[in-house]
């Protein structure tokens, strides 16, 4: 049995978190999933490790949507470089799933794009888990979260 | 008992730790709160970090008003990145309640906004302590704090 | 007796260091001062933890004066940053007493600023370590070093 | 027989990975080399240190293509301090290869440069292994890595 | 017999180890120098390090040329935050002696400053290790290195 973490947040405009869930849930039945929900992107790297290292995840997703302004753009970076702290400390993989709300214009398709990537991060997270030879054959194929694939040169 | 710690500062410009205690107070019996007051923003980390393993914190808050110039921006920076490095290295939450300095045009706005702000993440940290899945229903609901929620997508 | 250190630079255009141990030394009686001079402020960081750990300071100052140039306000970055990391490391104030050569247009102006931040600091210092309580009263104070206080909304 | 860790990415859109190990491969025979694939350039630091921690490697390739936008600029920043933290972590060298993606115009030309610049750093990661003298011969040569050199002054 | 580090790039287009070793030499005799050279300055930190922990070097010179684009400012300031980083790790102090390519127009005189700068900090690098009370008498005093001292205000 596998302990996935799930951290999320408030902040947020879609649920990232239940989304991401339900993918692995769909996919994947020999799981143990553990949520977190935090008010704020901040928060998510202490909240992961956390989970980590008192709850024995062995791999966690942080979702996030930082908001548009030039402030938030710093609260990303400092969010950013908290969850690669956070993973060198724990030689553990987190998988940082942000969106940014000035990714789409239209409030619809931001929704949609929040969905999508926190759906297929958590594919991602299946290949890391159970299949990473698959993830060695896609190296350098131009993948992409949420939005299409551009694909190789 | 929960012992929680409050870290402010002498530089803003209005008195948020007393108004993040307060909150508390009149929301919760069973606290212990020790307050440490610093001259700025950037000896917040430490300061909370010392709340923490000195004082057996189990959670702080971080209570600041960075300036409005550019390099009061950098300032605010850096006192996140120490804030987050200190939650990393203790496993133990500590909510950045942050004013810019420029939020808000008039004074009496930027007042309002430092209380609200300051008394909403004192609502956050008694989730967190004492109800964490009410938190877990409120993801992705586009909560803010300070100013109104913008609600979900 | 307590153990302070003073750290400072060459790059500096005006004695910071000697200002603030003036200070010190003219309010409290009861202190030993251990001076470090580096050359510049990226060299402040490892200079004042080497204070903690070798020379059993129990706070330190780190007084410098970055340039006006942007190269100098990264380093100026750089430096803060590593002054946090350094207090996080040690559980150690460090007052970062940084004045920026364009602070102020005129030569004596800037020399002014320079040993007026670094005594009012000096001033922060001695609180800090004999008067704490003084410092919860001045909580959303509006203090400022250096230059007049801005006080509370 | 030397463990040579390469780590790679699926977002790039060239087998950065494959022309490093083939690099090598031509080169040297007394190699084991130990692929990962993540998923993005942020996976690469944690990635990277489980290569040398778990894997015993003693020196790795991180290589990847950060993406052309602002916010990618942001994510190349953070990837590249995590590679250095790691390598602090570890007493061992992790060589970063990016090419940004808009460092060429021209498809054809920027997947050239991904290839010379794989293999060029495969060459120096060759130097540094086994022939560090080299290295020192060519101090200051104004070397380049994927264009041509530039030379000394 | 003092320990000394040069730690040098590839990338920098004149030899500025060299010029280092060949001050440190003509002032001091009772020095053992080990150098390493490594491909660029983001691989200087782990390098310094190294010679820190490895090979009992006491104090470091961190010698390199960062490039003039906007993504090689970026570079050297990951270079920079990591030789804090590895100074705070070790206690021990590594003297960082970077030249813009772009602080001089012409390439004779960038050529010039590479050498004065290094020849400049291997004298602050003696007086730090042989003469630390001399640095004392200069604080304040407006030091530079490669280009005229600025002097007190």
């Amino acid at each position: 049995m596998k302990k996935i973490g799930i951290c999320d947040t408030t902040f947020a405009r879609f649920d990232m978190g239940g989304a991401a869930i339900d993918e692995l849930k769909s996919n994947v039945t020999d799981l143990k999933i553990i949520r977190k929900t935090v008010p704020g992107i901040k928060d998510l790297p202490v909240a992961s490790k956390k989970l980590i290292e008192e709850e024995d995840c062995e791999i966690v997703m942080a979702l996030g949507m930082p908001g548009a302004m030039e402030k938030d753009k710093v609260c990303a970076h400092e969010a950013s470089t908290g969850l690669i702290r956070a993973q060198l400390m724990t030689n553990t993989h987190i998988l940082e799933v942000f969106v940014h709300e000035d990714e789409e214009e239209k409030e619809e398709e931001l929704k949609t794009l929040m969905e999508n990537r926190a759906r297929q991060h958590a594919q991602n997270l299946i290949k890391m888990v159970f299949k990473p030879k698959i993830l060695e054959k896609e190296a350098g194929m131009g993948k992409r979260q949420g939005k299409e694939d551009i694909g190789p040169l």
